[in-house]
């Protein structure tokens, strides 16, 4: 068990840790944040439907796989499961799944498991109570205060990725924080995956676009994990997400990306993106029925593929504006569905993702409120991989500079929230209450002066100043503070290191793939 | 039992009631709202500490009672302290508490009870899983967008008054949403009372500043009510705050308001004010210690005026930033002091008190993410009554017009999370989803068509447009539409109808009372 996995550390230790912790996860020492940890949600999940509800929705969900089944455009992918006994006509797309099937299928996904990061201090529990916090991922544009939204290039692409590199709180950098559109398709992958391995030590995603970029990612995630293949497979390194073609669709890519990723022993979450009222059902149960029903017919096919593939169970479903059609995020739909998600994930003993998202256009009240019940779904609904964490925003059509520092702030709260709070005799304080006495002050005590330096999360963009003098100092909003943070962490930025073999390894794979001409492309 | 008490209706109710609904309720029927209706929590709170830990801060608290005791000013009630078994040695003010005598008063404190409202129809219950929305009190500034910040006035407060009215969501108007400086204190809490009397028909609060404005606080109280004295006692109907002087002390104006309140068979909520690191130790737990002992002595006082009296446990525990000394709100400490503050009013069967609060200094990200994390501690923590639900701004020195807005937002959005999930077979959908089949939409499909109207809560303040319609409109962030809204809103009050006998009594006693030079003052 390395380091990462220990016991979680309380947060106040990072002044005595911080530097020598700092340092060894490749991160800036110019300013001061908890150290890496493996967060742990402490509480029970809550259930919002009973457990007869729950199977409910389970049995409904295995309804439709039996009597309306699964669209299935990948032959190949048809043939394994007609070999695993689903039923799948000649001439057809359409795949019938029995239920017992599915179920002893499911069964063999493993409850909890590591993934494994190019530095082991970053590894990650995935499943159980672990807690992984994924950096923004997919989105086409990116914004700042400075020079507005813009498609993302591979200068913001690597901004970004630096800046989920250089904070703790970000265990995983995820997909694309931005798409660099400015990179052509074919060679886009390659650019993106080299710099996952360079510019971070955490675990990343690679997209399932197609069998050779599915290659490309294991191969460079291999490279820069520096193990061989055989061990390779056998630790979960890479991670892809794949979201089905709702209602009840799966295409190619995504067919490739499960058979390439499981039978490479590397992590498949998939998220069903099931809008209540779009793609799903308009009542949310009806809409978890379709979700559970393309999640379970996913999870069910990566373990055709390889018994005992480490995978995930997404949940992605809210409401859209019923006037406009607009995918809405953080409402009180979406936050009902995150916890039925967490419940019929851990139903079937599986690692469950859900995400920290809105639907604001700016970073304002709007948007924190919605990340903020967004992460009270994931929290309360027991999530374990949490998506998009940081970044996120405009319904996922941006990543903003500005919101992944609010982020950070927020899941550093959302941490320091769930370190279980200490009640030893000492925190109990009858002495210190003795002492100072009705209508004394524990300012100057020695009970608060021996603790007074790290008794308390200290917020990044909180402004606790008085009015006048918040007021006097420009009247800065949250926003405008979170600007001027991510200029000062960036310019703080180090490489972390990496072994000159793999460096070597890694730039030979690129200089041989690149003459190839990339991964084929449409245009 | 009231209509206001029948089960929890859902908010898709609305069209279909919302006319009657929003009339009976004295509200406007220019803008669609969910009804007036009793809320409650339908799962579990959530424990942060073992019960092993809960009894640990419970025992530790007693042995502060016992041990180091309270500083009681008020000569009649260590008298009454005394006659109930407290140790009281004559020439101290120190009162300590023997732990079997707290605990044998403390269980007649009854464990839910109605708080009646003018209106019938605005009764609510305290206690158990119900959850009740109380309005902003005590600020001494308000603001808005339009006039910035200022002292509050008369103009202000009947205006908030009427915004606290008009809104279903908020179930009670509290305290003074701001304090109208410009009226003087000797009548002030004539003519505010007299305004929460005519201006709204919910139930209201009155502060405890001395015998003189609880009596006449009471009377108004029955007057608006319509009842007789002896009726009246026997119907909690108005309630008071009693906020402790942390640590360990307990002023004149606060045990003269137990002494009156609770002799009326009125509501006391105790509500110790204990800040970690400044009126309480630096450590959650020791604060919660502090907390607990202070919440304890004020409700077994309570209890030996008047045996099953209605009180409430009040916590108010959070961090200051050790720098300034600043209160901070809606910190993870925060968070976890709502939590084990549910936890021990649970133990003691006591309703529980908490609040939705922030320290920001402007309607921004700050704003809206310290007031989320607030209202998670408030409904995980099984919250009853959350005090300061809508408008508190910059630590409660200012109530902001658009804060109220927001949080009015908030609130609802909580409301309909609360809302149990439909798992009917019909909500399931498996016949939707089989006539849409993969691949194709759910948009116009019957299942949709019957339900879009009212599927998903519509919020006020969310702006779902995509990012071009957004901008051409100006961009408008969460802030400016909540200005738009409070003015459009507040133009649409009427005040809610009262029997011209109650209006004629309320005119003589208030004739009566500023005759006589209402309150005695020290200027």
């Amino acid at each position: 068990m390395s380091a990462a996995l220990d016991p979680a550390e309380t947060t106040t230790d990072r002044v005595r840790r911080g530097g020598r912790a700092g340092k060894r996860a490749g991160s800036s020492t110019a300013f001061e944040q908890p150290p890496f940890r493996q967060l742990r949600i402490p509480f029970e999940p809550t259930r919002v439907v009973s457990d007869d509800e729950l199977e409910a929705i389970h049995l409904a969900s295995l309804r439709v796989l039996r009597e309306i089944g699964i669209d299935v455009l990948h032959a190949e992918a048809r043939r394994i499961m007609k070999e695993h006994g689903a039923d799948v006509q000649e001439g057809s797309e359409r795949v019938r799944f029995d239920s017992d099937m599915v179920l002893e299928l499911i069964s063999h996904a493993p409850s909890e498991f590591t993934l494994h990061a190019r530095n082991p201090a970053h590894n990650v529990r995935l499943g159980g109570n672990n807690l992984v916090f994924s950096q923004v991922a997919s989105a086409p544009n990116c914004s700042d205060l400075d020079r507005g939204r813009r498609a993302g290039s591979q200068s913001d692409f690597r901004n970004l990725v630096k800046l989920g590199q250089m904070h703790n709180i970000i265990h995983v950098t995820g997909g694309y924080p931005v798409e660099p559109v400015d990179l052509h398709p074919s060679i886009r992958h390659l650019e993106c995956l080299r710099d996952f391995v360079l510019l971070t030590d955490k675990a990343f995603h690679a997209y399932s676009l197609g069998r050779e970029r599915n290659l490309d990612g294991i191969e460079i995630c291999r490279i820069g994990r520096g193990v061989p293949m055989e061990q390779f497979v056998q630790e979960p390194s890479l991670l892809t997400i794949i979201n089905t073609n709702s209602p009840l669709k799966m295409d190619i890519p995504m067919m490739e990306g499960i058979i390439q990723m499981s039978s490479h022993g590397q992590v498949v979450i998939v998220t069903p993106f099931t809008l209540a009222g779009a793609m799903a059902p308009v009542t949310v149960a009806g809409a978890l029925v379709q979700q559970n029903a393309e999640a379970l017919a996913g999870i069910a096919f990566a373990q055709m593929v390889k018994k005992g593939a480490p995978v995930g169970y997404g949940g992605f479903t809210s409401n859209v504006d019923m006037k406009s059609g607009a995918p809405a995020f953080g409402t009180p739909e979406y936050m009902k569905a995150q916890l039925v998600g967490g419940q019929l994930a851990r139903r079937y003993g599986i690692p469950y993702r859900t995400s920290n998202v809105c639907a604001a256009n700016a970073v304002d009240a709007q948007a924190a409120y919605e990340s903020v019940f967004s992460l009270w779904g994931c929290i309360q609904g027991g999530g374990n991989f949490i998506k998009h964490a940081a970044g996120w925003l405009e319904g996922g059509l941006t990543c903003s500079y500005e919101k992944t520092i609010l982020d950070i702030d927020l899941l550093q709260m959302v941490a320091e929230f769930l370190t279980p709070l200490d009640v030893s005799e000492d925190a109990l304080a009858i002495d210190a209450i003795r002492d100072v006495g009705p209508g004394g002050h524990f300012f100057g005590t020695p009970h608060t002066q021996a603790r007074y330096k790290n008794a308390f999360y200290a917020p990044i963009i909180s402004d606790w100043r008085n009015f006048e003098t918040w007021s006097e100092s420009g009247a800065p909003t949250a926003v405008e503070k979170a600007n001027r943070v991510w200029k000062e962490r960036l310019a703080h930025y180090e490489e972390p290191p990496i072994d000159p073999a793999i460096r070597e390894e890694l730039d030979a794979f690129m200089e041989k793939r690149k003459t190839e001409g990339g991964a084929p492309t449409d245009f």
